[in-house]
């Protein structure tokens, strides 16, 4: 099965901003204006290509996204945003589009000048690459020190998606740079893909942590061409809960294949977290939880040590009454109202699921209808390599 | 010049908890009642002695507080609290006290019951032991796996101080919990005395952080009785602002040493904000740096990766200008404006600071009068073997 979503092209080529000469210029176009939606970082400081993107996705409307790897457009001030202005200028040109129907990105290191005359050069020539079978070359050319490219396809009846991203966690020259487009040739009412995207990210992309750091360059954006020919979908339409589904399920495989390839990454965890008051009252135990060094620790050491999660739920400042407290790990119970159950057995079992490469930790804080759920790596040695022995 | 402060008693002793045989039963006490201040946790989920300990304190008195290692008295429900109440009573009965005028303390494994019998023997032992030169003993006694006792003495005109403390950073059976005791002959009003400690507290120990974990059993409790023989201090005497410095200083400095003795700790850092609107928000920032794991890896790798920084100063969620942002690392300024400073000589400047034992972070986001501190350590292998390598 060709890895394509009618009405899109893409490529991705080397143009000379990585050192190793390895690919850094990706191109996602769609052949006619498409429906666009998109999240951004919520960083205070977000690099120039957010700001920029930002300010362009306000039309609905997009032709494509320019993204370079190898160096990130961060704290340049003016120039950085005059930089990322001129990318969309560029790819604007070279395909007959206005330059605010362009979205751009970068990613890499933090702290240099994007070297323009490579991309004055690079984007034209990655035009003449522009191929429906472009995506894999595409997903390529946006990694940094991802281990491995991220693309998801789907094909359901009557339409297709592609979805790729590159991975979270990586620091200067590999600072976490969350970079993830989606393309479909469904027609989509704008309203809706904006509501559809909302949706969601919250349960995957903003439900995903490998080291609690957010990023300057965060950006998710889907586009959608209609080059299917379907009425548009809109919230009432009878397609809105399959499109729905369609996106959800490739955010969340995208999330799986970013924590995977996470620096360091042994193992993943599952934080289910439910009966709190509300929904926000059981992300804020969940996100305590998932991002506790003591937590990831032991998930390294495949240590069921239901003392750390206890302590990181305390720590989450959501009220609660320690009697109602349940805690699971592996499915084995740990902690019933609020004290130790299973004894020296539930302890081998639950060691034992620690010891798989995925481990569910489940909690619930009594009988509130909130819910929350995170997904979240351990913290290995080799996360300390990767972001010690790395010298600017 | 003998460790002790006029009128107060300690000792410390192995009462058979520790399976090492190590101390592990601390005592303070003082000879008349003393005008009593405690912070606590601000865990939802508090161990027990902290539950009896807190509602003691209402009372503004304390005799003196009993301390264990090696158990910790949490999730251990109804029971739980009946053991920490009875600690109480025991050591009230042998020193001829009230109950309600005794502290409690627990530190060590989670999960577990507290020995109670052991206890029984172990307190009233214990009260034989206790001199005005026991404190070092006690120092020694509330350890866990802190590798160094911490214990600070000060003299000043007409009166002295002495604070314990046992260290953060220490998990299951390690579990972070962070216990300070200090004492002073002088009178003090209790109204003041908790506003003193209030003070104390604000810019030391709640400005410390080792891996960003609440315990569920932190306590700094502070005992002032009286025996200097000087008028009651309140907040308009004359040795007011003394006695408030002399309680800083002491705070500060169990804190650098506590830092110091963090698991896996190779180096501590000061992280200074100034010029937010608020000093709240100078604190967000100031805490979202100091937890950053990869501002503390690149502390381990003496990086002076200032786009980690700026990451960090981003996700703290505080509104900010980039034009404005300033960073200094090591005293060398690395970004003036939102943009680099100091080039290739800049950086190896800082490359050189950051390879010292103690590393001064400096951010400014504008002219606002806002400003907080906090003082970090590194992440290093260390850090996850200690939390990775024990099972429990």
């Amino acid at each position: 099965m060709a890895v394509q979503v009618p009405g899109f092209l893409a490529a991705g080529i080397a143009c000379g901003i990585k050192p190793s000469g390895r690919p850094d210029l990706a191109l996602i176009v769609s052949q006619r204006p498409a429906v666009a939606a998109a999240v951004f970082t919520t960083s205070r400081f977000p690099g120039a290509p957010v700001v920029v993107s930002r300010s362009h996705i306000r039309s609905g409307i997009a032709r494509g996204a320019v993204v370079n790897s190898g160096i990130s457009n961060v704290a340049n001030g003016a120039r950085g945003l005059a930089d990322a202005r001129e990318m969309t200028r560029i790819l604007a040109r070279a395909i007959g589009a206005r330059p605010r129907e362009i979205q751009v990105a970068s990613t890499g290191v933090i702290g240099r000048k994007l070297p323009m005359e490579k991309l004055r050069e690079g984007i034209p020539r990655a035009v003449e690459q522009l191929s429906p079978r472009g995506f894999e070359r595409a997903a390529n050319a946006i990694l940094t020190t991802d281990l491995r490219p991220k693309l998801v396809h789907t094909r359901a009846r009557g339409f297709s998606l592609i979805g790729v991203a590159k991975g979270a966690g990586m620091i200067m020259p590999r600072m976490a740079t969350m970079l993830a487009y989606i393309v479909t040739d469904l027609a989509i009412e704008p309203a809706f893909l904006r509501a559809a995207l909302r949706d969601a990210v919250g349960p995957t992309f903003n439900a995903l942590t490998i080291d609690g750091q957010t990023s300057t360059s965060d950006t998710l954006l889907v586009l959608a061409n209609g080059v299917a020919g379907n009425r548009p979908i809109d919230a009432g339409s009878a397609r809105a809960k399959e499109f729905a589904r369609a996106l959800h399920e490739t955010s969340h495989e995208l999330c799986y294949r970013l924590a995977r390839d996470g620096e360091g990454v042994t193992k993943l965890a599952t934080v289910a977290v439910s009966g709190t008051r509300s929904d926000r009252d059981a992300d804020r135990v969940a996100r305590s939880i998932a991002n506790s060094a003591l937590v990831k620790t032991a998930l390294f050491g495949a240590d069921p040590n239901w003392g750390r999660i206890v302590q990181a739920i305390g720590a989450a400042g959501v009220p609660l009454r320690p009697s109602n407290l349940d805690v699971r790990i592996g499915g084995v119970q740990m902690l019933r109202g609020g004290e130790p159950a299973g004894g020296a057995t539930g302890l081998r079992r639950a060691e034992r699921a620690m010891k798989k490469r995925e481990v569910a930790i489940e909690i619930s804080l009594g009988k509130g209808p909130g819910r929350a759920r995170m997904l979240t790596t351990d913290f290995s040695y080799e996360y300390i390599r990767v972001n010690a022995e790395y010298t600017t």
